[in-house]
């Protein structure tokens, strides 16, 4: 099963010659996610073979014009292309009211609906509960409303060691095996002992995506020990205070932030488009977290199994 | 004086790899100019070294996003930039509201003032008139309103022959001269006429820009003999009909106008993402009128005095 993240973008405020502002691509298994979608996504979409109408949720951190405004261009673009599936779009008050007020003018009457689902960027909750993933938020503390998202698989079932069963050995037994119960004739005695016929299930992979926000415990505890967290990186230290005027996190503090929470990798973005050379804001965070990589656009992060 | 147009970008509907959606700057004397302002204009602006805050005016032709969906993000990169000075943006009725609202969730007040200037798009009449340029409507049809723009520099004087003139000779009188004055002495005697000491005054230039709309007769009466005609060129002329359905002119249809109206040149954009060789529309366009040139991202076009 794929876990796979591609940056599509990671400049704050205003992009620079080669950095797009934020977007990433995120496959789990077959929900195919776009998580922010700055200016030009659709072309960076484009420009990493990715097609647009596979995209069936999208999630909108925040309403800074860095994080949505490719998301008007990206619905035409998918209307253009003769959508049909349904598209989810989550994000803070005041999205949808841009959306269709943009789609009003322009006289557009779209070819596929769009559900909007409204989210309360302040509180912990499930967002999204499908068979095989779950999205919960990460209430973020910056200028405006703004969450992120914390992506899990749920749980697995166990493995079959197939070697060790007869042959024409039931589904039934089968899905009894995967779901852990050990096999039992009519009268309860024991066949099959499930730990002797199983393994324990794959690990339920996790990815957290914390846009903009400044320092903040909620985020250390909310990202508790996943596979990989991406976390804003605006300035480096040097510029803390303006890291605080702007509700932004610091490059040194971000590997803090991973430190603390045990995760197993780091990706920083949200670069400021001062720094042309990304390398000092690498090395800083790896004074703090070793297992840092940059939000490099066409870079895949890919969780394995 | 300056009078140049630089193509920012020329794709209709969907961007491709290579085509922007729509944008052009105009510098006209010291007039700074972007007209219509699609997704990823301001990296244009900054990919060919125009500096965004010198832009004083932009015109807006309609509300399709390819041709205005890079407007916040590039107010916005004014704001963090700095700038003081304000911009004035002319665009049809919802234009303004869809700015306000998205300024309003991402919670920015402006450090620069905008004023909004709502145009009629079905009315032909002057929406700017300045020192140096005037700027008239050219009523457009397409399927939403839509304008395009007729850009003129106003009446020039007339050029001193510094030669013919003696030393000392007064300022009041060269400025009397200019104007197409003779000099006379205090009795109403001649005393330099003015065809002896002038020369005609230099042409006014003239630019049109012609964004989304059907074949039509009040553009080439509002466009007759302009130096320079933008016209879109959506389709080939095989797809007549799906011109007709999107209301969009084919290569072959510009060329006509341009021959009709008498222009000097033809500017052909707004090309349909399915033609990966330009090469085909030009040369349709051509069969028409002769002196017409491909709207490629970079290019620009100079006006000579």
């Amino acid at each position: 099963m794929v876990f796979e993240i591609t940056i599509l973008g990671s400049s704050s405020a205003t992009p620079t010659n080669n950095r797009h502002h934020t977007a990433q691509y995120l496959q789990i298994d077959d929900n195919y996610i776009l998580i922010d979608c700055g200016e030009g996504t659709q072309s960076q979409l484009r420009r990493y073979d990715i097609k647009l109408n596979r995209i069936d949720h999208i999630f909108i951190s925040h309403l800074h014009g860095d994080h949505y405004l490719g998301l008007v261009g990206l619905i035409s673009s998918m209307h253009l292309n003769g959508r049909k599936d349904k598209l989810h779009i989550y994000g803070p008050v005041g999205l949808a009211e841009i959306i269709t007020i943009q789609l009003k003018y322009s006289d557009t009457r779209l070819v596929y609906n769009i559900q909007f689902h409204e989210i309360e960027t302040d509180k912990i909750y499930t967002i999204l509960d499908n068979a095989s993933i779950t999205v919960e938020t990460i209430p973020l503390n910056h200028r405006i409303n703004c969450a992120g998202f914390l992506f899990k698989e749920k749980p697995k079932r166990r493995r079959i060691i197939k070697d060790k069963l007869p042959e024409n050995f039931s589904l039934q037994n089968i899905s009894k095996l995967k779901r852990g119960l050990d096999i039992v004739d009519e009268d309860g005695h024991l066949l099959y002992k499930n730990e002797l016929y199983t393994l324990d299930p794959k690990k339920n992979r996790s990815y957290a995506y914390c846009s903009d926000t400044c320092y903040s415990d909620t985020v250390i505890e909310r990202v508790h020990m996943v596979d990989i967290l991406y976390h804003e990186a605006t300035f480096l230290q040097d510029l803390k205070n303006r890291a605080i005027d702007t509700y932004h996190t610091t490059a040194l503090e971000a590997g803090q932030i991973a430190q603390l929470a045990k995760v197993r990798k780091l990706i920083i973005g949200h670069f400021s488009s001062r720094y042309k050379d990304l390398t000092l804001l690498l090395n800083e965070t790896k004074t703090a977290f070793e297992n840092t990589e940059l939000a490099i656009e066409g870079t895949k992060f890919i969780i394995e199994e």
